[in-house]
């Protein structure tokens, strides 16, 4: 049986099924990859499984996939990731070549960042368009889908989650300053206005742990300390009553 | 301290923190209007608590809330939840009440069926566009909006996530044969096509749960068993190369 289980966002966002599909498995692998895992969720992982957890990169997960489905055709194999499992492309690739292979699976679900920084931000879930995510830029690689994205939901007076690419070797999603960098770039070749600099935006860093700190300022006033892992950007519509007044008690502002 | 949990959508779905503080708990509360909690999670939490469950209807939980709060500055407060808190008004209500009244407060977070259905549809969640609610007709009252909704998504080739209203009576969504029904009666006032007979519709019983089960069909074809609590539709925009493989890897056609 392979298991494909969620951590959760927070310190402590194992269910109670997870916890049980992790005792009952011979080989745990961590999805290191697409999030960042608390090395002391890692550490209650491999207290309650008396396992080593295996380490997989992009290419552990991708190129050998056949590998983890042998292995999981005779025993329990665990691959652990950060957040809900199955959003991302590597792990709905994994249990396509499953079910190929004709291996029983079963998803284990937990906190995600998607449902969680909405809840947080206290904004109306019914209101949000499409999410994008603001990837690394390199010399010869500037995405800016994003830009798309967002005016099109500020056209229709939606709110915008924008999630921030995630460093796999510094084990942290790229800065909000390099966001909001890579996001005035992008204006300077549209010039909608759409992160024009007095336009106010929600930062959300490790939202749903311990250290989660929301602000919500001006795009030219976003100043964050140093000490998060995980950030994400949330670019609302124009605010309704009630969406201002929650805002202002859970004192963001 | 007032605590606010969400207990998620699966049956063994509460997370670590959920289960610490309920044990920290010495007043629980059910939030029995917003959604269908598991009797059996119910069990497991008056054993683990060794408290009774108050049962919360609307009028507890909204005209109510200065009762609970003022209880919360004494002891502490669960309210708890199905799926993630927050997401419904009722809950923000509350705690933009208690911090008012300068209350701590603490929210858990848990599994959504907002992250948790498109996970398991193997749709793109970049692809989906906001998401809308079937809400129950009466002989007075027909809201046509989530039409509306649906309409942009599939002209913008976006998906749509269509939740289906909460019946708290009954402790059980409408029945997906209702908000078809609904979606018809709609479509012959609209006759935009977007719900026509022959268009594709992915309906998700239970998702989450062991008694799982996704339908992608015809609309004219879907037919459920009678056995589900809380159903949910995705109307597919285009299908992907990879989303209709994943769809049909999972035998959901």
């Amino acid at each position: 049986m392979l298991y494909l289980i969620g951590l959760g966002i927070g310190e402590r966002d194992i269910t109670q099924a997870g916890i049980e599909a992790i005792k009952n498995s011979e080989i745990i692998i961590l999805d290191g990859y697409t999030a960042f895992v608390d090395p002391k969720k890692l550490k209650f992982i491999s207290s309650i499984s008396k396992r080593e957890i295996q380490r997989a990169g992009r290419s552990e997960l991708e190129e050998g996939v056949s590998k983890i489905i042998s292995e999981a055709k005779l025993r329990n194999v665990s691959i652990i990731t950060n957040g809900d499992p199955m959003l991302a492309t590597t792990h709905k690739t994994i249990l396509v070549e499953a079910g190929k292979q004709g291996l029983a699976f079963k998803v284990i679900h937990s906190t995600s960042i998607f449902s969680v920084a909405i809840a947080e931000s206290g904004l109306d879930f019914y209101r949000f368009g499409p999410t994008c995510t603001v990837p690394r830029w390199s010399e010869h690689y500037k995405p800016v889908s994003f830009y798309e994205t967002v005016s099109a939901n500020i056209s229709g007076n939606r709110h915008s989650m924008i999630l921030l690419d995630y460093d796999n070797e510094k084990g942290m999603s790229i800065r909000i300053e390099e966001a909001i960098a890579i996001m005035s770039k992008a204006e300077e070749h549209y010039k909608l206005g759409v992160f024009a600099k007095d336009r106010e935006i929600m930062a959300l860093c490790d939202v749903g742990t311990e250290k989660q700190k929301i602000v919500f300022k001006k795009i030219a006033d976003i100043k964050t300390d140093a000490d998060y892992r995980m950030a994400t950007l949330i670019m609302p519509a124009k605010l309704s009553e009630i969406e201002t007044e929650y805002i202002k008690q859970i004192s963001m502002v």
